[in-house]
Formats: C-alpha cells, sequence, structure tokens
C-alpha cells in the first residue's frame, strides 16, 4: 500500500470503531428510556458522560488532521469521497469549538432540562429564564466559533441540516405561512368532523401498532417495539429500535407515532448494508430524516386509501368506533382542531408552530429578542397565525424540550421534512399512478420500495437537498407540499 | 494539592471512567441475551470489539504506571489503599501480557465458542480437539508471562481468585473427594423420594420467580429481571439485572436459579454506595460472588425451613403438587439423582463435577495430559467418582462452555464458593440461633441482612479469604460445608 492509501485504511478503521462507540451510547439513550430501573440514573448519568467523554475524545483526535492531509490527492469511490467530507465536515467542528466552551455546554445543558421541565410543570417561564439566557449565551458563543464571521444561525442549523441556511428557509416559510392561515382559517369556519369514540385496550393498541410496523416494512428481525414516556427511534444498521405508546381513549396516537418512528426506522434499514458502522450508515440530515417518517405517516398513513384499509382493521379489533364509515373514519383522523401544542398539530396547521419558533429562534441567537421577552413575543405571535391566546406558558413556549438543551436551528428542520415529504409524495405518486388502490389494500410496499430505492439505500452518500433533488428529479420548493395540503382539506372540509 | 496528591485524584478520575466503560460492556452483553434483536448479532460483534478495545487500551495506558509510581509514599486511607492494589494487579497483568498474544487469544477465543457449540451439537469432540488445543497453547503462553518463573495454573487460577493456589485448593479437595464419594454412593443406594408432578404455567413461574426475588431482599428499583436462556447477573451498583428461564415441567429449575443470581446480585446491590465507580465497587473474587449465590439458593432456599413455606406458596399458585406434603416436598427439592451435567447437580453431587475439571485442567496447563486425549480421561475420572459412564461427549468434556473461551483456573471457584458458603452459614447460624422460624415464615432478612453486614458492604475492601475469615471469625476450611452436607443428606436419606 502506498502510504496515502494506508492512511485512508487507518482512517477508515479509527472511524468505524468510533462508529460502534457512538451505536453504544445510542442503545444506552434507548435502555435509558425502556428498560433501565429508576433507581440507576445517577450511575447511568456517569456512563453516558464516560462514552461521551471517549467519543469527544476521538472526535478531536490530532490523528484524524493528519489522516486527512495523508490522502489530499489520492484517488478515491464516491463512497470514500463522502465518507471524508463526513468526517471532515465533523473533525473541522469539533477543532473549532474551544475544549472548555464545549465543557461548559455538555455542564450546563445537563441540567437545564431539570430545570424546564420544573418551569413547565409549575407554567412559571419567569423561573427558567436565567438558566435558559446562560443556554442561548453559550450557543452564540459556539455558533460565533463554527461561524469564523458568517451567519451565527447558518452555523447552529448546520449541525442538523448541512447546507441549508436561514435566508433559504426564511424564503420557503414565506410562501407557506400566508397560505396556511389562510387555509386554517377556513377550516375552523366549519363544523368539525366527529372524533372516534370506543374501548381501547392498551394490548389491542399495541398489538395494532406492531401489525402496522410490519405493514409500513419494519423489519423486526433488526429491530423491536417497546414502550416510552415519548416515541422514538433509535440505533443504525441492523439495530434500530422504536418505542410507543397508548392512551386509553386516544389509539390514533398510538397508531401514527408509531407508523411516524417506523419511517425513521425504515430508512435506517433500508441504507446500504455496504455502509454500516461508516458515515455513510446513517440518515443523512435531520431535515431528510423527517421526510421519511412524515410521508410514512401523513401521505401515506393518512390518506384516504390507507385509512379506508386501517377503518376496516380497526373496526374488527376494536368494534364499533361511532363513526359512519371509512369516509368519516378518514375525517376523523385528520380532523383540524384548535390547539396549542406543536406534537399534537394536524397537517395543516403543523409547519405553522415550526415557523413561530424559527422566528423567534432566529431573534434570540441574534441578540435582538432578549429571553426575558420570549414568553411575550411567544403569546404575540401566536395569535397573530392561530388567532386566539395562549393561556399558560406551558402551552406557549415551555411547551418543547429543545431550546432548554440547546437545540438552536433544529425546529426548521422538522418543516423542512414536510416540504420534502410533499415533493417526494409527488414524484411518488407520477411513478406509481396506481398507488392508491396498494393502499386500499393495506399494501404500502409500491411507496416504501420507492422510497427505499430513491432516497433511503443512499445513506449519507449525497448532501441532503441532492438526495430530494435526484429521487424528485427536481430541487425541492414548498409547491407540492401546500397544494397537497389545500386540496386535501378543501376538499375534507368542502371547501 | 500536593503532586502525590493530584496524581492519585487524575489516577482515580480516570479509574472512574473506566469502570462506567466496563459497567457499559456489561450492559451490551446483558441486551446481547435479552433485547437484542437477532438479526443484529454481527454489528453487536463490532460494538463489543470496539468497547473493548477501548477498555483494554486504558488498562495499559502507561499514565497509570506513572500516577502509581507519584503516589508512593502518600498517605492514603483504607479505601484507597486498597483501590490501588487493584488498579496495580490489573495494570501489572495488562503490562505483562504482549500485545500480540493478547490480541491472538482474543481472536481465538471469540470464534472457539462457536466451534464448541457445534461439537457438543454433534457430539463430536475430535472435531473441536484442535481448536481447543490453540486455546490451551494461548493460555500455558498467557499464564507463563503472567507467572514470571512461577505456577503457570496459579497465574490463571488468580484473575479470577486472588491469592488462590492450585496447591491450596488440592488439599481442600483431596479432604472433600473421599467423603463425598462415600456418601453418594451410599445415598444412591437408597430409593429416590417422589419428584414433583403437576401443571406450571410460565406466567405463574415467572410471578413466583419475582416473589422470591424480592423474598431474598432483591431491590428491583435497582434491577430487573427478564428471560434468558442462561440465567445470569449483570451490573454492578445501582443497576443490577438478573435473568431467569422457564421449563414447563421444572418450576425448580426456574426458582433456585433465580434464587442463586439474587444471590449474585444482592451482594452487588449491597456493596458499600461509596464504592460505586470504582475498583471496590464490585464483587471481589468469583470464589465470594458464587459463596452468596450458593448460600442463598440452598443453605437458605432449600433448608427445610424455607422449603416449607415454598411448599404453602407453591400449592396456593399451582395447587396439588402430587407430594405428600410439606416433608416430601422438601426431600423432592434435595433429590439426589444419577446425572452427568454439572449446572444441573445437586449439592452433593456438584463438588464431584468440580474436582474432576480441576484435575483435567490442571494437567491440560502443565502440558500432562494432550487434548486429544481429553475426552478419555474425562469418562475413566468421571466413572470413577460417579459409578457409571459416560455415554457421550454432550455429557461429558463438551458440555461446559468455560474452556473453549479459555477459562481455565474458573471452575474451581464454584467449589471455593461452596465452602467459604458452608463456612459462612455455619457463622450464621451461630450468630441468629432462631434462623428457621424467620426462614419457615419466608422471611430471610436475619440471613441476607447478616450477609450483607459481613461480607456484601464491602466489596473489593478486602482480599477475597480475609472477607471470609472476618465474617466466620476463622480462616475457611471445608470441614463446615462437609458437615452440612452429610448432616443434611444422612437425614433426608436415613443413613
Amino acid at each position: 500500500m502506498t502510504a496515502n492509501a494506508t492512511a485512508l485504511a487507518d482512517l477508515l478503521a479509527f472511524q468505524k470503531e468510533t462508529e460502534a462507540l457512538g451505536q453504544i451510547a445510542g442503545r444506552l439513550g434507548w435502555d435509558q428510556e425502556t428498560m433501565m430501573p429508576r433507581g440507576a440514573a445517577d450511575q447511568r448519568g456517569e456512563e453516558m458522560a464516560a462514552i461521551e467523554s471517549v467519543l469527544h475524545a476521538r472526535r478531536t483526535d490530532p490523528r484524524i488532521g493528519d489522516w486527512l492531509a495523508a490522502t489530499e490527492g489520492t484517488e478515491m469511490s464516491q463512497a470514500e469521497t463522502a465518507k471524508l467530507r463526513h468526517i471532515r465536515r465533523s473533525f473541522d467542528r469539533a477543532c473549532k469549538v474551544p475544549a472548555e466552551l464545549a465543557a461548559e455546554l455538555a455542564r450546563v445543558t445537563s441540567v437545564s432540562q431539570g430545570h424546564w421541565a420544573e418551569a413547565r410543570a409549575n407554567d412559571d417561564f419567569a423561573a427558567f429564564a436565567p438558566v435558559l439566557s446562560r443556554v442561548v449565551e453559550l450557543r452564540q458563543q459556539e455558533g460565533q466559533a463554527l461561524a469564523e464571521g458568517g451567519s451565527v444561525y447558518d452555523a447552529l442549523l448546520g449541525d442538523y441540516e448541512p447546507g441549508a441556511t436561514a435566508d433559504q428557509l426564511e424564503a420557503m416559510f414565506g410562501e407557506m405561512r400566508p397560505r396556511l392561515v389562510e387555509l386554517r382559517g377556513k377550516v375552523l369556519d366549519k363544523p368539525a368532523p366527529k372524533g372516534l369514540s370506543g374501548t381501547f385496550g392498551e394490548a389491542e393498541q399495541i398489538a395494532m401498532a406492531g401489525k402496522l410496523a410490519v405493514t409500513f416494512g419494519y423489519d423486526l428481525s433488526r429491530g423491536r417495539i417497546d414502550k416510552a414516556v415519548h416515541p422514538f427511534s433509535s440505533g443504525s444498521g441492523s439495530d434500530v429500535r422504536i418505542t410507543t405508546r397508548t392512551a386509553p381513549e386516544d389509539p390514533f396516537n398510538c397508531f401514527y407515532s408509531t407508523i411516524h418512528e417506523v419511517g425513521h426506522a425504515c430508512y435506517e434499514q433500508n441504507i446500504d448494508a455496504g455502509y454500516a458502522l461508516t458515515p455513510l450508515g446513517q440518515g443523512v440530515s435531520m431535515g431528510v430524516h423527517e421526510s421519511q417518517s412524515r410521508i410514512y405517516e401523513n401521505q401515506l398513513g393518512r390518506s384516504r386509501a390507507f385509512t379506508s384499509w386501517l377503518y376496516a382493521q380497526m373496526t374488527e379489533t376494536f368494534g364499533d368506533l361511532g363513526l359512519d364509515g371509512p369516509e368519516a373514519f378518514y375525517a376523523a383522523v385528520n380532523r383540524v382542531q384548535k390547539d396549542y401544542i406543536r406534537t399534537e398539530a394536524d397537517e395543516l396547521q403543523y409547519n405553522l408552530h415550526i415557523m413561530l419558533r424559527f422566528d423567534l429562534e432566529r431573534a434570540l441567537i441574534a441578540g435582538d429578542l432578549p429571553v426575558a421577552e420570549l414568553e411575550t413575543a411567544w403569546k404575540e405571535r401566536f395569535e397573530k397565525d392561530f388567532g386566539y391566546p395562549v393561556p399558560k406558558a406551558s402551552y406557549g413556549c415551555l411547551q418543547d424540550v429543545h431550546w432548554s438543551i440547546g437545540l438552536f436551528g433544529y425546529f426548521p428542520t422538522y418543516s423542512l421534512g414536510n416540504v420534502y415529504a410533499g415533493c417526494l409524495a409527488q414524484a411518488l405518486r407520477a411513478d406509481v399512478p396506481d398507488l392508491d388502490a396498494s393502499l386500499a389494500q393495506g399494501n404500502t410496499a409500491p411507496a416504501t420500495q420507492w422510497l427505499a430505492e430513491k432516497v433511503q439505500r443512499h445513506g449519507g452518500l449525497y448532501e441532503p437537498r441532492d438526495v430530494i433533488t435526484q429521487a424528485c428529479g427536481a430541487a425541492p420548493t414548498a409547491g407540492a407540499l401546500l397544494a397537497y395540503i389545500e386540496e386535501k382539506f378543501s376538499d375534507l372540509y368542502d371547501l
């Protein structure tokens, strides 16, 4: 081997071990939410700190810089080039942030979540404001270190969605906001469709969730489903686990969160097996990840065709649902309601929640909005977009955990995922014209195989926007999603 | 701080992280046996290799040598002295073994278990012999590196039971063997007591196992019970998990393996919380560990007093057991049968299985017994001690996994545990004269609290034999165990 080839081999071997350790850290997180005895929390904190410290040391290992330099000018395959792009990005990022700042951020955000939870329970934003101020301050400093004179917010955003910029998002949201605000006004002027009623036993919900997971292509020989307080998907490669939860009166919560997590999990499971334990062996960005969970959940799972199949399944399992046939069931699944909480929002209102957060968090990071004024700013903006006031902070700026743990630049990736899902669904329907006939039989394979082939198998091979562009044959815009939402809800609400 | 104090603090901080990483590796092992999707085996292999590689690098980190040297002559507490003794032992061991030998051992033993499983399934020792020869050869080399001219076998034994020697064990077994061989002859000449009959549903067995675990003091807020193919206990500190299994016709298998694992788990759970994530924060040796599992299982769990309570519990849950009252139940629990398998052996015969392995493995390591002759040697020795021939290799030298993964010097710690349990039970009964009255009520607290106070809380503070000596007020000998077995089985079999 030449010196170049040796450096490349050494770098990739080192990276493989790092990826494996990253998987272990992820599995510990899964264990914490599903299996860990409650008395083990403190010890688990030490264990997580230990493995994170090992991972941090590896990510900043100076040998990475040497290996990268030694591979300059080497002939490389497309996959090798992509692997090195990921490694270089991660290494550059780690080197730009001073160690003391990284440690301080880790320290502050490890306790701030507890303060947030307490403030939310007490509906007391003032008590949380000083903690949040410190988190904002540290993330500003980190963003400045990363941006090197460029946009601080973009630098933070780049952690979750490489290549995305606030300007681009602002243009996208600028197109979406007026149309969604207008549509939600019209929809809420109409009488609300009837909701579900009946008895939904926990065991039956869990069994149905398992059936839905398999229906959407989740491979249980390389995964498992457990109960947790919050649904999530965890792990890559051949060990991708999801969780679900049940509420006695709301089986849709269990079923649609399961389909959502299955979207995330199938993305991971369907990545080319040859990329396992390399930087290509996981979903390429939060936005692309969310596009998979959203298209499974919404464009497929909440479609008229699929809900007609689900209606029959649920009637068989739970008996009378208090609804007059599959069309009423479809309306119940897609019911638009006045609410305050992002995670419970329907397809129409969801992105309005995100835009609100996007604008406020940019102002926080830019220093234009003092943390002390956040609660008021939230209330003003919410009333403008939703048409009614927020009664308390736990329904407003205290509802999400994200900011408390320093996740600034993360929220917009949810909407980006929705926009990508809109584009993918349009392209999918063009490629698979009889999709609804399959969905009405509970057969998602034509859709999920298309997504596996066009998006999922590539893992981290391409840049996020490029994956979507290649899959759709055109660069993503909000148009497809807006047209889909307007058509769906105009039809449902007879506008 | 002085330079000495700084070195000590740095060393202990480094060690704490190593201990936390060791706990993570253990939890991965637990996950593999209980939760892991079957398709994830290969990826898990990479993950385990990655964390073991991190642990190996830390255990041989040259800074440990520098820190140890810098702390020479420092005033230290008893606990600090003990921590450093463990660290020094581990570091010296790691430094003595050449890296290539350690890597080759890891490589060979990672695949040899598969060969063993296949050979056992096919009853084909000849197919396994070349693999085992290589394992023996490598462990001989390792033992030579560790022994530095001393006894190779003792060096290997020291990994599991620091301070123990083959000479000492030989003397102990020399006292035990004739008395146990004689007793088993007498017992098997007598008519066998009746066994259990009835229907033992899986859910009821698992529920009863959980009840037994709590009865013996297992703290479920810092542990959990799951099903696995083989029962085991895993973890230290505030996260100590056990597994169990059920067989439809043999509930004792489930119940007594649970009590056994609870003994191991309570040892870990009851260690002084201040020792957590230090070298003192886990059981001090395999022998002392086994003394706890054995005394829980046998001297307490299989006692006449406790089985009278268990009889009532089981009758209540399972109905008629086909036995004529608690005395017949006590006889069924302690039934001595002709068998070949160590893990299923009763209290009387168990140690005969160990002695056989102890003598054969010493001969293998000394080079006096070629691996090719192991099967024949096993058969000859078995017939001598048990009185009947071994019909096939899977009932003979292929029954245990240990040697296939290089565990030479491990088997005798099982008997050492039994001997220690005998001594502890004698001392316990002297200190708690009304023990049987409590056990007959299903109250194990007087016994388990005595063990927690005398043995378990110390963790790794004292040397293994010293823990037992201090708890019993005298150095351990086989006398107490032999007297207990002879009295129990003479009574049961009316000798």
